[in-house]
């Protein structure tokens, strides 16, 4: 199991099966990137200033949209994840 | 429905028809990018360093204006919006 | 009405008439852009780190003062505007 | 009259005359940029990040010498001032 | 013995072998650089801007997920190690 | 008499005479920059963010080692000094 | 003697010997620089935002490792030394 450390939050993202425009194979690369992801750990917490901690504002669970090009790729038990901070996400899919 | 996080305002954005300018069709991306939107949600609040919260001054209904290029494009549900941070919100057209 | 937010500033400012140099034209383009303006609406202050808020040190009326290249142009019913942060506000002129 | 903002403070420097070196003149664009000015209004304080307002340490009349390169010329009733920030100025000329 | 300061952490790090694809030996130079590591040291934490320290939330004996790039290389008793600081460490694997 | 502000320090940097190695006369220009000098001013200290005072500390007549390349070069009654920052400061020279 | 400001420490560090590699010598401006140091002075402490001082986590006489290329190298009574930031100590050598 993977427990990520202070604001961070680790992502299932989706990724898109190769799409076939017109008959034409267009390899997942040259699409867009994913902005969606399951949440499936939360850090304990931002730790302020003055030491206190703040319980982060997404659940294991939650759906989340988050900024183009955040978060670092994260490769464990053969599977690939995305680990962003908390800042890096826009809002909750409800 | 998006819930958006932190000082976070989510917008929808008027885009203007393509204009006809003189019997030439003028394709919108060459036009000036509007600078109005409407509030559609708000997140909970901005985070002080001392951990309070500041609720944001803008409310679900308002039309703003926002800082040219300022904000991020989010597709949702098949429709576009616009994600600003509060900062970036110049002031509410009455 | 347009109602700035935080410690921003909405001015008009008087854009010189095209000069005649010597029976030559010069574009107001090519002209030293203007540094005073007329306050003509104040946003509500700005909010300290924690959490007061401080009302601004001009009011609607003032004539003041502001540095070159600052603010935002926008343009709201028609007429064009500056948004100036508190900041770039130089002096108020007496 | 011009009352500058915050912990700005209003200069008028005293510009050298043209110089004859040997004969030839050189333009004053030439030469070195003054570092020394008069103080001929001062802001009404730094305000710290608790909201706190701090007297600046130089006065009206007094004569200081401020980092080469530091401040903003602005005109004023056909003279040419310069304001500068409280951190710009190196040392008071007693 | 290396005793880290502050908020560091000091990690031996699994370097794979050279690789054998299809034959061709990969030099580990051209392989993706590691991105686990087994925490042997720890800091005494992390001070605070009001002074406090925080204890860091790895101990050792933890293997842990640390970004790519981050670190630096220290040489110590003819073994290499990697120092990073509390913030690069990305998870706890459990 | 030239009385620095903050936590400026005005120093009198000893510059060597121009050196003859072999015969050859080196200009001072190709010179190492010196890096110790000795205070003659003192500012009345660094005011911390919660408006607090807090004095220098070196002294009037001080021998200082200091960062090369630091500070800024002034000229004040036919004599050129130095005014470095209390943190370009590297150690006193007892 | 040195007498180091702030949250400084000053090295001895030692310089390998030029190295004769199979009877060619390489002269130790090609050697990878030294990353370990000996501390013969330490500064009052690091001075936090509120005023108090924090002393130092190293003493006269410690071992010590620090990060690549940090530091400012002085000279002082005909020797050379490093003087290094507290923040760029990796870890003490025990």
């Amino acid at each position: 199991m993977l427990k990520p450390l202070g604001d961070r939050v680790i992502l299932e993202v989706q990724k898109d099966e190769e799409q076939n425009v017109g008959g034409i194979v267009i390899a997942s690369n040259a699409q867009e990137k994913p902005q969606t992801g399951n949440v499936i750990a939360v850090g304990t917490g931002r730790v302020l200033d003055n030491g206190e901690k703040v319980a982060l504002s997404v659940e294991v669970g939650d759906t989340i949209l988050f900024d183009k090009y955040a978060g670092t790729e994260v490769k464990y038990a053969e599977k690939d994840y995305l680990v962003v901070h908390e800042k890096d996400i826009v809002a909750i899919v409800d």
